[in-house]
């Protein structure tokens, strides 16, 4: 998916909602452990509620793997679902990944092309020839994590580095990748000043914010600091939307708590 | 499975050889393509042949991701296989996993629980509460990436922060984790300043070397400067063992640079 195609159907859907798909078994509505395949049954239920109110899923793969091939099915299924049915929705596979060069290759072709997912979460430690495997993809995203929203953020991330902090060399360094335009990044940030001192580097690049909501970062905040000019944002919730209630009508539920979020959403829209 | 007992495996095997299980379907023996599972047949055959001269495997999930379901299948059953057969080899998930606290716990699960490695490799970049997840597992081991051996280290690991390396502070810091002494951790360097300074910090830690062999380690420099009192290191070879031939001798093949690897192995741990 092209960057304008996404920005388009944010602007149509008056959102930039991402829902996190971080299915736990322990979690879901009790009924559903009847199903062949109660992951997938859990994410298609809440997928079918809630699509016309977000422009992005996010299935993080721990959650998946924690199933073993169950799981991969699970994961397989729900990514082949959206592609099916809903292929103007932007996939993100939450999988944090990043090894030396030819096995980041690998792990590109598992994501991007055997599963089909227009991005993928990638840790920058190894640096750029652990990156660009993944950013030579045409119209598929890499989204690099700069700032996490945990508090082992501040153990390196923050830390000073040839005077600025690690995550700012990290979008700074990052630009000099080649084909660095198919970045994106992860900010946990929904501090003013994180957010502009963010902006500051990187101007137009999409920023992936989770901690909005369960994890009591502020729309209004990330918005007024953080949107650029074609947007610029994704803004995650994940158990805020998806266990909204472990009740018959959970899906209903998870869409009523979605279009809160995209109301808030297409006030900041209007805004601009 | 307990330091002790893979340091007494080391002095009885004369080896301190972790084989990396990096498997390409490309690369194995054509003749192998007819099996049901190609991968782990290929396993198996190197498994069989070489685990008398080695102490751990390394399969890379890199490369069974890549392969979908049956990828997860084929690493399924070569862990099932170590375990039932060999259950006195050390076996390392490298997985370069991490994420926030509860995300990283369901990895963990995963990896220890679920699949049983003895270990798993952990990227630094989040922070304390994406480690302790897997150090709170006892008898189980994380592997840290601290400095590796590929290029990009010198993006971010080899910067100085607070007056020293990336991967120095990685060390220190990761010191004071709860339930450290379940550390391990990857260093590429097989350059003498850089394992003196890290044996400076690090003075017992097990470190997982690759890079020696195809990559143009010296595995003398490596046991003079980062050899501890209880051995402490695995030196990988993954491509220069399992990709020794692609004839259908490839496991007897395997064995003999196996073999190659052990002697000079047993060489070293003699000097001391």
């Amino acid at each position: 998916m092209t960057t304008d195609f996404l920005v388009g159907q944010i602007r149509k859907k008056e959102s930039f909602l991402c829902i996190g798909l971080d299915t736990d078994l322990d979690k879901v509505p009790k009924h559903l452990l009847q199903e062949e395949d109660p992951i997938f049954a859990f994410n298609k239920a809440i997928i079918d509620a809630t699509h016309h109110l977000c422009v992005a899923y996010k299935p993080n793969t721990a959650f998946y793997e924690a199933y073993g091939i169950k799981g991969w099915q699970a994961l397989e299924k729900t990514i082949n679902y959206l592609n099916s049915n809903y292929p103007e929705i932007f996939t993100i596979a939450d999988a944090k990944r990043g090894d030396i060069g030819n096995t980041s290759t690998r792990y590109a072709k598992a994501f991007f092309e055997d599963l089909g997912f227009d991005s993928v979460t990638i840790a920058p430690y190894m640096g750029r020839d652990s990156v660009e495997p993944f950013l030579a993809f045409k119209d598929k995203h890499t989204i690099l994590l700069a700032l996490t929203s945990n508090k082992g953020a501040f153990d390196f991330q923050t830390k000073m580095v040839e005077g600025k902090e690690l995550y700012k060399q990290v979008l700074e360094i990052s630009k000099t990748y080649e084909n660095s335009e198919n970045l994106m990044y992860v900010v946990g940030a929904t501090k003013a000043t994180f957010l502009t001192e963010i902006r500051n580097i990187i101007p137009n690049s999409f920023l992936l914010v989770p901690g909005v909501g369960a994890q009591g970062g502020s729309l209004v905040e990330v918005c007024k600091y953080g949107m650029s000019d074609n947007v610029g944002l994704l803004v995650n919730s994940s158990r805020g939307i998806i266990y909204a209630s472990d009740q018959e009508n959970f899906a209903q539920a998870s869409a009523e708590k979605a279009k809160e979020l995209q109301q808030q959403m297409s006030l900041e829209l209007k805004k601009r």
